[in-house]
């Protein structure tokens, strides 16, 4: 996929414990797999709890659709009420890519899907 | 800082052992500091060594400036040689942001600052 395209790039630093965290992150990206304009996750997080997680789409409307999934809306209020204790969110337009490519199809991106 | 800004998302892969990187990193949190039209930077690393930094910028001219920064170049090469087993590089458009705002005082964006 050559830009430009979309980045919506999450940083979180997580509470204590997993109350349902890990689970959750597996299923939500098992759902942004299946969305239209889905091109990739890459996500990584370090001992101290502070994670970041950046996924890739066709367009805006693609992430917007992705908001309004049910599932991700139930996700994003126990983010805010359970498993984060602060977050930010940001939507980016990528102008410029170097380095390996970003895989587009799905198995291939699996090595990049760490959870966060 | 409000949108727009840019945000410059580098994911990669370490090699296994610090070969001098951890002295690096933060040699170049510490020199991009310094650089016109930094705002801070997000860096979070799995212990399976994938990690993400993303640093944000004013301008597009700002990024330009840092790519050309002569220790960051050294560090580009030792990079590519002998510290990620892979990397990407991607240049992106903030263009809304939500959450915590991004903290544009230096001291105030130190919690935000983990090494990568």
């Amino acid at each position: 996929m050559e830009p430009p395209y979309y980045a919506v790039i999450f940083s979180s630093q997580r509470t204590d414990g997993d109350h349902g965290y890990a689970a959750m992150a597996d299923r939500m990206v098992e759902l942004a797999r299946q969305q239209p304009g889905f091109l990739g996750v890459e996500s990584a997080r370090g001992a101290d709890g502070f994670g970041i997680t950046v996924s890739y789409w066709a367009t805006e409307a693609d992430i917007a659709a992705w908001k309004q999934q049910t599932e991700h809306l139930m996700a994003q209020t126990l983010g805010r009420e359970r498993w984060y204790a602060k977050y930010s969110l940001r939507v980016a337009r990528v102008e410029r890519a170097y380095g390996h490519s970003l895989q587009t199809n799905p198995d291939d991106t699996e090595p990049q899907s760490h959870r966060a």
